[in-house]
């Protein structure tokens, strides 16, 4: 496993011709993991055909000498950038690629302090990401798991709901059911809104209690094996009003027909489109506030994104959630959302779970 | 309690003298959430003497009226950055300060586009954070809160420990006490770490099952109301070595000094040169490969640093981490780590667990 990384390694220095670059410098965790198999939270990595050299401190030392191969480990003891940009100086490069996106206005400052006009500094964003963006079929069989579990602990969260359980009670449960079922954690804090809460998309739990004829919206991830998922479905307690109802069906049909977009050379805007376009036929756009989804992978939320006017087109490999929602304020929300691969010939569900509206 | 944070903004204002600056622009939620009560998650926070204005998308305005107070709230739909400096241009500020660790190469690219030469940025790091540095009696007061719920969750989970439980089984229960006690979640992903994977001091979970004669780390804190909390103990199953024992007992001795040495007016680097003195005394010193502790608030890792050569002094209303400790590759490690808050008379332990070595 540790050294079916070094294609990775390849493939990005073979990328550096592009700007010209010598070496590259690697600071998100995402990323260094992604090449190296270093799970450390500290540190800074540098890429070049010379070899790959990770710069950390004494906390991940060994976890970093366990964790890779390939990788020659350097420790730090003062500021991490400064021995970056003196590590950068002894290795004779002059041309550095730095990710603009990722690299603060003050790191730069110190990395050119230390190298003074010895080396030149390249933005160059997103190179590792456009690599992350394609998954490889080991990725794709991890993403699936985590799709799985994901789907698995929202149907058991499904059946803890009744009146008078609290928000952050569910949130408890299924955190802990993730956990039990080997996740290494949630993806992101989940979602769990009862009633006028729902008509918040990113509701944070609450010690609200359930009541009859409130909507719960649900929304969680799971990262199993350093891999995200992210799954949301809507329940109503009690049987629906008319109004609710068709809500529901839109949202369900704005679903389908963005799924059903989200094909190999697809534009991510026109896959966010076909779910808008469906949500105008109800007039319910207004009420769509978000865009449509966003890539998945080592990161929960990554390129591409699915959004209004976004020209990038989907490649096989690509994995993206399907989210649209309706939200009201005083009323409450509804969301269904899955995660989907992309393939040459054909779009992959990897969340298994109904999408029929449950009342309860 | 919203109106409560309108001094926290006139503090902030008063400061922008210094660099001359018109407006701050805050793009950190622990920032925005400390000057105007918002929790959501994308956004960015202008502050003027002509009054606060939040920038967000559409996933956030209601959430962001329900939770602020005369904080002026606009909704963007493209680029965030473009949108910000769009507002910029049209307010007529032509000094406005940014944090240059927290905003990006490509960030300021952005706003310097959309601003042209009509806004001259100024870096200003540190604003919001030097206020955040000293808690005020009603974050003391949250503060200790958190860090009791911390202390009586790892209580609760030293009982869990028996030979043949997995490490992530143990911070799977750990997790799932925290929220059911009422935490919104973990402060950081809990360390649960048995034999040889002790010496990580950020070891992950992982299927290890614990065996006899095993250390155990136990690592955690919880988000309690906001703010973190952060504790730490080491665990003996059966009955310990006399080296396992003396190591304790130094890293005890070293954990005593340094909470002795954080008074008011004490140098950082004091503190955390008191717990190496101990240490050193017992030739572990080399053993001990972090620093001594971090600030603690809003984020788990705050000023000041506690560390080797920090200048910084102490000063009333400064919460920080003690947490010395020893590892050795092969063997384990031991950590002891509690929080203290320092007043102006006295240093008070936040965490309230005994010390000593439990052997279980």
């Amino acid at each position: 496993m540790k050294t079916a990384l070094h294609p990775r390694r390849r493939g990005l220095t073979s990328s550096f011709a592009d700007e010209k670059i010598e070496a590259l410098l690697v600071t998100s965790p995402a990323n260094w993991f992604y090449l190296t198999g270093f799970t450390g939270e500290s540190g800074a990595l540098v890429v070049s055909r010379k070899g790959t050299n990770l710069i950390t401190d004494g906390r991940f030392l060994t976890q970093g000498r366990a964790e890779t191969a390939g990788v020659h480990i350097l420790q730090h003891k003062g500021s991490l950038f400064g021995a970056v940009g003196e590590f950068l100086k002894e290795s004779r490069f002059r041309r550095v690629g730095f990710d603009s996106n990722q690299v603060s206005v003050g790191q730069l400052q110190r990395l050119r302090k230390a190298t003074g006009t010895r080396v030149r500094w390249v933005a160059t964003p997103g190179k590792v990401e456009s690599l992350r963006i394609r998954k490889d079929a080991a990725e794709l069989a991890q993403m699936r798991r985590a799709a799985i579990l994901a789907g698995d602990v929202i149907q058991s969260a499904i059946g803890l709901l009744k009146p008078g359980i609290r928000e952050f009670e569910v949130a408890a449960e299924i955190e802990y059911q993730m956990r039990k079922r080997g996740a290494s954690g949630p993806a992101f804090e989940t979602i769990v809104a009862f009633g006028e809460r729902a008509a918040l998309p990113h509701a944070r739990p609450t010690a609200k209690r359930l009541r009859k004829n409130e909507l719960v919206v649900l929304d969680l991830g799971v990262i199993l094996g350093h891999y995200c998922s992210d799954i949301t479905r809507t329940v109503h307690v009690g049987r629906a009003s008319k109004r609710i109802r068709t809500w529901y069906q839109a949202v369900l049909e704005a679903q389908t027909a963005a799924i059903a977009a989200a094909k190999s050379d697809a534009a991510c805007g026109d896959v966010d489109g076909a779910a808008r376009k469906v949500l105008a036929e109800y007039h319910l756009d207004q009420l769509f506030v978000h865009s449509t989804g966003h890539g998945l992978g080592l990161e929960v939320h990554e390129d591409p994104r699915v959004a209004r006017g976004q020209k990038r087109r989907l490649e096989p490999g690509n994995v993206i959630t399907i989210e649209p929602g309706v939200y009201a304020a005083g009323i409450g929300g509804i969301r269904i959302e899955d995660d989907v691969a992309v393939h040459a010939d054909r779009t992959e569900v990897l969340t298994r779970v109904p999408r029929d509206l449950i009342e309860i």
